[in-house]
């Protein structure tokens, strides 16, 4: 047994690991579509969103991240990307590979935009698209939503929102909030394995990928096909793409089911409940959280500032070594300032907090301290 | 129990299944990195290859087409595509996407290209890569390859080989037959579930693929990150691309260790006897196989001629309701004139083959047949 409380992949609940292991069925048989029907309402659910339009991508978070990208730009359209730690910088290298005219708003891993910083930088570069990180996981931070699909649709902009890792951790309503294009990772607060990732495009997104002059440079990954795939196009028949991850399907239709059941509200309060006592715990043993300001902290993924005169390598690899228990550093720009800890879905619960409390406190204790 | 008798996905033994849904790591943990070494030996024993870059994709074989096609080839070179079937004219339609010059060679399903026609167009048209399919699956055929790397290596020119239905079943040699690029994909006779798709590439595919101008245009499956993430690019550490499909990796090092346990040779041999098995059975019912040339057919994949009189879809629905089985009918330019039974792997049995004919014989005897 290996805890997983890193920024996922998440431990994964027996029930999915079941659901996962069972055998197997073509990609294209009545059943499977039934299933992908079922998984289709899990995430218009999650996403909280009526969107027609509704898929999960047969890849982990960057297949989606490339999917949204390649199907609504087109080459030499204005891109503005928002990057406050990894995920921008992610999209920003994807839409320069397509040739797309990237603009970049950038601060420092744990910043967010205000709302009048977005308008002008939207007014500025006039772009087609907007992407924005709602759960910064390299930072620990989850950024406010509100207002923004709203100046995005008054500029004739679409709106792309990664919550990958805030899904079913942090309030996000896809519809309300005026998201043209959502998507998130099957192997974070879902508890599947990872390997498929939800995705869903409005009205307003689809009017734009299915009027474009040049087709999207990956077979693969067009919307045209994934749409047919997923019977979203209206056609009678569905012709063969490409062949979906059955059992990975299994395992994302499961972690959807236990998300309806458990209800969405009840989510966001465990993931906020747990999130508030892993702090004091933190607090308690001495540390700093990397967010100053609480309301901007992700619930999934709790970022600490790395302790003076500690290497956060040597305590992260006594944690694992003496507690079986994954915590991991920083990733991109967080790198070599924080440590982050993530108690995902099945894995949020008051005692994996106390667990990793308990380990956190116990490497402090034995990993040399320099004397700097 | 539904029979997957088509042409994949094959039916997940419960070892592989087993394997499949064992609780997760990290996919940078590492025990997960041994996991993929084991997986990258496996591969180097399937296609007979000592190639150091040789990885699984995070996808199906669609993602092993395009990773293969996007970091070998630039925008503006030419590439040269054989059609004779499905595979071909994929290849064709992804390479156009990211802007190569390609040239087409084509084929009715289930013809082949002789040496010397594949010599003439190459010296016509000086591709950077000829692709070629291996197991063309849609038609029933196996493509001869001997001499075709010589043809392509005197020409520099790469070669790039689809095994996706013929791995295991087939012989294929990918160091001793000059073959650049080889890929494959899990579902098939290896009998893993879809999702992960082996790939390979030799010295001379890594300085093309290495010393080019422009960055491939997807990130995702740009082989200088993925390299890494499999460790073959001699770098010390591994930095984080994506998150592989740790389940499904561990379904394919399953379905790796048992053909290595049973060795390819016994493999290919029982695909071959299985196959004339199944041949004999079809012509004592008095079908006629759709590739004559007994040494060209696809041991995997047996194609059979749509019985005059017979309205294919009705026989395939009918053997699915009464015998839980799938066969299908044909792909792309093959719909209409073939039905296809694949016996790949763990189905690939004698006693499956008899269920095969007999629920063949029962559709025959009660589908109704037009006078026509």
């Amino acid at each position: 047994m290996r805890y997983l409380f890193g920024p996922g992949p998440s431990n994964v609940p027996p029930r999915i690991l079941a659901a996962g292991s069972k055998p197997i069925i073509g990609h294209m048989h009545p059943e499977m579509y039934e299933i992908m029907n079922d998984i289709k309402r899990g995430i218009q659910y999650a996403f909280q969103t009526e969107n027609n339009m509704t898929i999960a991508m047969s890849g982990s978070g960057h297949a989606a991240m490339e999917c949204a990208v390649f199907n609504t730009v087109e080459p030499g359209e204005s891109v503005l990307v928002a990057i406050n730690g990894i995920w921008g910088e992610r999209v920003a290298e994807i839409a320069e590979r397509m040739g797309a005219n990237v603009h970049r708003m950038v601060k420092t891993p744990g910043g967010y935009f205000t709302n009048n910083e977005i308008t002008q930088a939207i007014e500025k570069h006039k772009p087609v698209l907007f992407f924005l990180t709602h759960g910064e996981s390299s930072a620990g931070l989850c950024h406010p939503i509100d207002g923004i699909g709203d100046i995005c649709r008054k500029h004739n902009c679409l709106f792309l929102v990664d919550t990958v890792a805030s899904l079913g951790a942090a309030p996000i309503f896809m519809d309300k909030q005026n998201i043209d294009i959502l998507y998130t990772g099957s192997q974070k607060a879902l508890n599947a394995p990872p390997g498929t990732a939800p995705i869903s495009f409005n009205d307003r997104a689809c009017h734009k990928m299915f009027n474009r002059k040049t087709k999207p440079v990956s077979y693969l990954f067009d919307m045209t096909h994934l749409s047919n795939y997923w019977g979203c196009d209206g056609q009678p028949a569905r012709i063969y793409h490409h062949t979906g991850p059955v059992s990975g399907f299994f395992g994302l239709r499961e972690g959807l089911a236990i998300l309806v059941e458990k209800g969405l509200e009840e989510s966001w309060k465990k993931h906020k409940e747990v999130a508030s006592y892993l702090y004091r715990g933190l607090e308690d043993l001495g540390l700093k959280l990397f967010v100053p300001e609480r309301d901007l902290r992700l619930p999934s993924v709790t970022t600490i500032a790395i302790p003076n005169g500690y290497d956060w390598r040597e305590l992260l690899m006594y944690i694992m070594k003496h507690h079986q228990m994954e915590m991991t550093g920083g990733l991109g720009p967080s790198i070599g300032k924080v440590m982050r800890i993530g108690l995902m879905g099945y894995n949020c619960e008051k005692t994996n907090a106390d667990m990793a409390l308990h380990a956190l406190a116990d490497a402090l204790k034995n990993c040399k301290k320099s004397k700097a």
